[in-house]
């Protein structure tokens, strides 16, 4: 490598350093604020993050690290991971650079107000409250759609700021066998009576017990206390200050420890993840997670592909039952196809189970692409509640009796976060289709599953997927951990093999079906 | 006011305000690095603080901040806070601006070196191994003061870090009386039997229970829970982001709950100083507190001129004897005179009782100012064990047996702090003076205070001192809250009798003596 190419190496880095370890104030003022903040610090802290996003902004669009990463892009023979850096870096900084400040900030100010307004309007179950600033944020991202990329379809540039690299017809791709599958099936497993709950799933537990269960079940799994934490937070969610401090956080129903205890599972992959990146590239973008997508694939392969699993129950159940009298005598298969209950009259995604789940995200995928279509496809806000609850009867066999159990319920409109949905989904099928590797690349990875030995996947997880980082595109990502694109039917047989099972329908013999 | 002023203020304003905001996130890296980030983050969480504090920098040197600044401070017409608002602001910034970053740069890597083996030699009891790298930071902190104001003593230019407007001849004059007055007056007391230290004081209590208590009688001293919390931490502090989250951290000793609950009163006397401050400029630099030595003196008045008095304690003890049944055949007398014990055997500055404390200081500060003279008065490095101990020996009558309990057991030279010392004492000097003013001018403020009546006095000192930020200099703050200029007197006359009065020594008659 020549002397100024190592030389401006050196220096871009020394720059993306300064941008991580803001980026990584910005997550910790944020955790703080959700987790041990005052309530009457919220202005302040407001105040705090936008100065320290404001200069983050100006050091990422300095005129110095354009350059630099101008040249950079432009040299030949820089090893792979330092293109993928500077990749990761140039396309950031691109988006950055062509969206106006003026745009930035009224994005920003009325997603702030948009936010107080859902929130009344989803209290009075109102979408007609919604539906005047809604307009708005949809206009000011199409602007930034525009702004970025004049060239796209509007919908298909707001999706990459969560995955990089997607496209609509490659979601379509994605999707439309899940509708195709998963109506039907969801249509079978309606008329037959499904599992009972075991009476150990409603065993009231105290919220410090069931803590310190999940903080136990933590290092079951791996996590490492010495760079991160558990607490509590309203909406559980994992943050931190980066891949050497990562904290998740949990809450706890009394009367609802499983689910309780799920969702620390889910925070933990999550964790993992991050904890699993490459130290050595802790500080450049390139060790970040590829994506979204990728993030909530890890986070439901343990939830869903291991801690709803028979073979995991195997360890879990006598490991619970030492802990917490209620599991004392719960029967396993029990337990397990209770975990595979469809709650037929649920129209709440975020208490979704994992079969209806996905048609939840198809739904909102359709309306947001069909919201920031051009000509005659594009489907008004005034039209949405309407929209929505056709979808619902259509797909999930519901109507919602108000706005608030309908359009209203998710947070993500309301701040300008436009095709963030997919990457729910997306995680699923990813995590099905890792999962499936998994079992094939582990030898005994399920029998040790059943002995709460988790080092194994957690090492073919680090190494196939988290020390990876964004090296790869997502697609050439899929590719080197499983083997092959990115396909809805690992996924798809999953799930139905699943449910089937917990509701003795019989196995479904041929592929593919038409919706 | 003009147009063109005006408009130089508000964009002053917002500068200055992006500053604070900095601050603030600084503060809390910090209180989120004592209380709870995980081990293993500390190596992030320096590149964290060190990117913060470098755009902070930036941002304080930019040129036109300092342009606008310097126009304004010319400027006629200002009203009063606006020109101390603007006063402070370029104080800040010139002593900024006067730094070369390399020494800068070479004051931090130094002291984090120095850090580590200043532990060491602390441990081993061997100031030898200290004495190199802390010559190294006595030359830098000479070179810092020679760039900030060569005119100046180096010494009084490194006490402005931390008491703006405090000079040599000032200490000198606040401190002698100090020595002429406490050494005799301990020499008198060393030969009286000092007061029993009563059963309640030494028993065992959990720590849950003492940090309970301690969260209730932070409510009676006027804690906002709004704007504040408290959690643990080895070192007890006061830290947060900003007036509107201020955060107390405590630690607790099984065997010594006293000394813990005085702790969490001293460290929520510095959280009123905050949450005190005018809200309207929290994101100025003139709400600021005064000084160290002004945030001690709250510090200070909470723990010892209220904590300790004997009229508080007519409201404590049966409000701790109704919560904690150790205390509940306790006699009031007893207690608060054991609160005025002296240890003449101990050495150590953080446990020494009242009155010796001032005696620690002053050795520090004569050691400290001698250490940055110039000609022959200078003090050699190598020469300070020895110059520890007689003056040990001379002020306080004991002479520690090793440099661990003596000359190595403060950090602040480690980090190169040159000139923090003397604003405990400050502090103390003007807590008494404050404490004895409020007296005259708050009708029946012991007898409430004997009833858990803070309020007025919360008032009080919020009016005359926290919302007064940095209007007025030190000396004319003084002035404004007590009607007269610090002196040593008042904390002279009370600590003398309270400790006479403890020790049932014959009252003074007459005023000063020489030493």
């Amino acid at each position: 490598m020549r002397t100024t190419t190592a030389s401006q190496l050196a220096q871009a880095r020394r720059r993306l350093a300064e941008l991580t370890s803001l980026d990584e104030v910005l997550e910790l003022l944020g955790w703080d604020q959700e987790v041990v903040m005052p309530s009457g610090a919220a202005e302040a802290r407001g105040r705090q993050v936008s100065t320290v996003a404001l200069l983050r902004h100006q050091r990422l669009c300095d005129p110095q690290l354009a350059r630099l990463l101008g040249e950079l892009a432009a040299t030949e023979g820089l090893g792979p991971v330092d293109a993928a850096n500077v990749r990761e870096a140039l396309r950031e900084q691109q988006r950055a650079l062509r969206l106006p400040p003026e745009l930035v900030e009224q994005l920003s100010e009325r997603a702030v107000a948009a936010h107080g307004i859902w929130a009344e309007a989803r209290e009075r179950g109102d979408f007609s409250r919604f539906a005047p600033i809604l307009g708005e944020l949809v206009d000011l991202a199409r602007k930034k759609a525009a702004a970025i990329d004049p060239e796209r379809p509007a919908y298909e540039v707001l999706i990459e700021d969560f995955e990089p690299g997607m496209t609509i017809a490659g979601i379509d791709r994605l999707f439309a066998p899940l509708r195709a599958r998963l109506i039907p099936l969801l249509g079978e497993l309606r008329g037959l009576s499904g599992p009972a709950r075991p009476q150990a799933m409603g065993a009231t537990i105290a919220a410090d017990k069931q803590e310190a269960l999940g903080r136990e079940l933590m290092g079951v799994l791996g996590f490492d206390w010495s760079h991160g934490r558990l607490d509590r937070a309203v909406h559980p969610f994992c943050g931190g200050a980066g891949m050497s401090d990562v904290r998740v956080t949990s809450r706890y129903a009394d009367d609802d420890f499983l689910s309780g205890l799920l969702a620390i599972i889910h925070e933990t992959g999550h964790a993992l993840y991050e904890q699993g990146r490459d130290p050595a590239l802790a500080d450049q973008p390139v060790s970040r997670a590829r994506s979204m997508g990728w993030h909530e694939s890890q986070s439901l392969l343990w939830e869903n592909q291991v801690g709803r699993s028979p073979e995991f129950w195997r360890f879990l159940l006598p490991w619970l039952a030492e802990r917490e009298p209620a599991f004392a005598g719960a029967e396993l298969g029990a337990i397990t196809k209770a975990l595979a209950r469809v709650d037929f009259d649920n129209m709440i995604r975020v208490e979704a189970d994992e079969l209806s789940y996905p048609l939840h995200v198809v739904l909102r995928y359709e309306i947001e692409r069909d919201l920031f279509a051009e000509g005659p496809d594009r489907l008004a806000v005034a039209d949405l509640p309407a929209v929505w609850n056709e979808k619902m009867q259509r797909y999930l066999g519901v109507t919602p009796p108000d706005d608030r159990q309908g359009i209203l319920q998710d947070v993500h409109w309301s701040g300008g976060a436009f095709g963030y949905f997919p990457s729910y989904t997306i995680g699923a099928l990813l995590a099905a289709q890792i999962f499936a590797t998994a079992k094939g690349a582990i030898p005994g990875l399920m029998e040790g599953l059943g002995r709460g030995e988790t080092a194994p996947l957690r090492a073919w997880l680090g190494r196939e997927v988290h020390a990876r980082g964004s090296t790869l595109s997502s697609d050439a990502l899929a590719v080197a951990v499983t083997g092959s694109q990115l396909s809805p039917e690992p996924f798809l047989d999953y799930v139905e093999a699943k449910f089937r099972g917990a509701y003795g329908a019989p196995e479904r013999v041929s592929g593919g079906a038409g919706a």
